[in-house]
């Protein structure tokens, strides 16, 4: 499949149980995921650069208390939102990211700033929040992220951690639909730009200050000028096998075309590894695929002369 | 070159300006370099691991304050030492990584820390510092990091910063001293197990929270079954190309040798770009390689049957 521009959307893989969803949430997950594909998508189709249309479809999701990024993200160990964002421009290879802010509601935009107002590529923590003050943003309150939801899942988390025996300091008791929440976009425009970006609240119940593969050039997020990855999944894993970028090294060094380095890249570093999710992928000539081991993976694309696809579960 | 087990390290790339430098300071650079070899290569001739061998080698450096790393840090903006590190083992492809922790005596082993006592890689700031205490880390007080020489690059930088005109809130007024400092290790031991470590604290006058390739497994630090990286020079450089990364995959996937990996990878990803730096790297057959682009990289080697060598400036 060649296209001229096009945007492909993760928002989270993982053990996404059927059973455990209500028809209403579906509908509402499915409505959220098209609106972020048609934000980005109506950018590229006016001619506008995919560095913008991953933002725009990112930002959808970030607002929607429906997927662990911005407004809806997970809880820490100690209640609070810690996120994690990267972006990459594909055309001149610059990169910014940031992890561990807490009052930002958008941290793909806080992540592009520094890519474009700083010489930096990642802040993190409180010196992010500093920069992002500097540089205009508004400082949300806690209230704005949080959701009964996510609030549950910590409360769940914490009650599975202390009735386990053997506790170590530095393990964290995950609740499964928690592990893998994240979302991302990668985008082909008009002038064959490529961009990657993922924005991700990272693991309930997490701890000291853990930053996961989405704030991490590399691992979650990679864009050059012959493709673009955004990642999802358990995000140590993601880190260790530097997964994004192997999958453009797959192309680059090895020849492979987009489908054969995503297969690869999925079967070396994942399935050969233990480490569960998914990633999504689009090239210079606009092929693209989203592969994922896990049960499912919010997942959609939009190409030209097509209607927005979306999926779950759905192979 | 071919060795059984070795270790090879290097202390920061950068403009190290033979005239800026005392012949005292220089001596007793050249002899913590040794020292740091010995270090190592004590526990590699005793058939103990080549992660064993890149601490204590790191460990020197750390404890030195010659060094960018450990005591003898740079200044932050605020007059604050904020300090990246990262460990890798080749073997089993785990990793620990911690990001702005101030009151570590040596980073590197916090990381070690991370990667065997809990299920992350990554853990930045005050959170790393909790995580530190529960696992039996003293605390540092700040004193304890500070040198004059630091204290002098800061005002130094402050002084440049203040004189300049049109000002963005996000730039960062370096002192070329200061840009490139960082300690690093790569070892391979009798076994013909591989490991890597780096360990920094950064940029002086850094802001915002900002983390460098230190603290970036791929970017700063990489290790498999086939060879070992440790980088050094201007970071966002170093995470932008994952630098460490693409010289494993220089070999793995384009089926090169260490020596030309690494010459590939300092033209690609350095040279191509403006980056400047330099890096270290062994490989299973015992062949290693120090490359850099700057005037002078911090460097040594110590391999069986032969003396600590060192150099600096001296191709």
């Amino acid at each position: 499949m060649k296209n001229k521009y096009g945007i492909v959307i993760h928002g989270g893989a993982g053990t996404i149980l059927r059973e455990k969803m209500t028809p209403e949430t579906e509908t509402e997950i499915r409505a959220t995921l098209k609106q972020s594909l048609q934000a980005g998508y109506d950018l590229l189709d006016d001619g506008r650069a995919a560095l913008d249309a991953v933002v725009a479809a990112i930002n959808v999701m970030e607002n929607s208390p429906l997927f662990n990024a911005g407004k809806g993200a997970v809880f820490t160990h100690d209640g609070d939102c810690e996120q994690d964002a990267t972006i990459m421009d594909g055309t001149t290879g610059q990169a910014g990211a940031v992890a561990g802010v807490r009052q930002i509601a958008n941290p793909i935009n806080l992540a592009r700033t520094v890519m474009e107002k700083s010489p930096h590529v990642l802040l993190i923590a409180g010196g992010a929040e500093q920069f992002a003050r500097e540089q205009g943003f508004e400082m949300m309150p806690p209230e704005y992220f949080h959701t009964q939801l996510r609030r549950d899942q910590l409360k769940a988390a914490l009650e599975k951690e202390k009735s386990s025996e053997g506790k170590d300091s530095g393990s964290i008791t995950l609740s499964e639909d928690g592990k893998h929440g994240t979302v991302g976009a990668v985008a082909l425009d008009k002038e064959g730009r490529l961009a990657a970006a993922t924005s991700s609240g990272g693991m309930t119940n997490k701890r000291f200050g853990r930053v996961g593969d989405s704030a991490i050039v590399g691992a979650g997020t990679w864009a050059d000028k012959t493709c673009a990855i955004s990642t999802t999944g358990h995000g140590e894993f993601f880190m260790r096998g530097v997964v994004a970028y192997d999958l453009a090294v797959n192309m680059a060094y090895r020849g492979m075309t987009l489908e054969q380095a995503a297969r690869t890249t999925v079967a070396d570093k994942l399935d050969a590894t233990g480490g569960t999710g998914g990633l999504i992928a689009i090239d210079r000539d606009g092929n693209f695929t989203l592969p994922y081991n896990t049960v499912g993976m919010y997942r959609g694309f939009l190409m030209p002369g097509g209607e927005p696809y979306v999926a779950i579960w759905e192979k």
